[in-house]
């Protein structure tokens, strides 16, 4: 492999969707790992740009063939991250960014070695529902019930590499830039040179 | 430990000192691990700044009493990096920066958990070389000798967590800030903030 693959968590509200959005856009370098999945595209949506949208017949097959690192079920529909289409990225040399929940990690990690795993964590829990409630779609029984699973989630965070307070979107963006930066300095990839310098490339 | 260490090594000429001294200059709260050693100081040379000066015995006994995480003999005198030195800035939560060889490096790694070590390469052999002869200090057989001397160290580089191709000063310190910052932001480092988020504190 000659890329990592950077995988991105947090608890629903956390601001995730926004960091990933505005790291990709200081580095288009990065390859977004786009997401295959059986619902309907919505307004705007692009097939092979924001999913690769397919039937659940084909997404059967896919799993069939164990073609997916990871896929779940969410309410009706299901969401899953093609296997080829991330390796072949990585294989070519470019770094991938997932944005997935804890248990899709957890099975990437399982089968990837050149992962690369950041947690985004709120400043608070009073902050948590705030950005909950400004969201304004869910009723307060369904933001306790947010609240209490981003907290059991947040424990299990440990198993990660990195985790980014998200005071503010640019700071947090800034520092997943930092990670993502200081991981491109690994020994790893620096293998070629350290084969020049002692003659043995 | 609420601090790490961070192990610096390098080939002779690489430009490892400069890149630690402005490194120092810009994270004035990162402490220098100051060498103890049995040479005389040199001009200028305050004790407990830039060494700690002991005598031979004081020296032999530190040894004995396995007060050192390394030491190694030079010529005719003894350099040694002192544990509770280091100890007890780590608990303090101050992180530490070292510089050593790469014999020193992997007898601190297996003393110390929290350890960060980066590599110093330099961009070929020519340009070493190049630097090592405006030294002008070496004679030509000698240069010869501590190019191949390099040359095996680097091949034994890959046990370090990073390594930096110091193309030039400036981009090398930025990049050693870089992995200082990202080290920061180990989930290691954030175990109260998720134990506050949890409720577990």
């Amino acid at each position: 492999m000659n890329g990592f693959l950077l995988i991105i968590s947090a608890p629903s509200g956390a601001g995730k969707t926004t960091i990933c959005r505005e790291f990709l856009a200081v580095h288009p370098e990065v390859q977004y790992a786009i997401s295959t999945t059986t619902r309907s595209p919505r307004e705007g949506e692009v097939n092979g740009k924001d999913y690769f949208f397919v039937s659940r017949d084909e997404f059967d097959k896919m799993i069939e063939e164990d073609a997916f690192l990871e896929y779940a079920r969410v309410y009706n529909e299901f969401y899953g991250t093609s296997r080829e289409f991330v390796l072949s990225c990585l294989r070519s040399g470019r770094h991938v960014l997932i944005d997935v929940d804890i248990e899709g990690a957890s099975q990437i990690r399982s089968l990837i070695a050149e992962t690369v795993s950041v947690y985004i964590l709120p400043p608070s829990l009073d902050e948590l529902e705030k950005r909950l409630l400004l969201r304004d779609k869910d009723s307060p029984d369904k933001i306790k019930l947010r609240l209490s699973r981003a907290q059991k989630e947040i424990a299990e965070s440990i198993d990660y590499d990195y985790s980014i307070i998200n005071e503010d979107v640019d700071t947090a963006v800034k520092q997943l830039g930092i990670i993502y930066e200081a991981e491109k300095l690994r020994v790893a990839y620096h293998q070629s040179h350290i084969a020049r310098l002692t003659g043995a490339e």
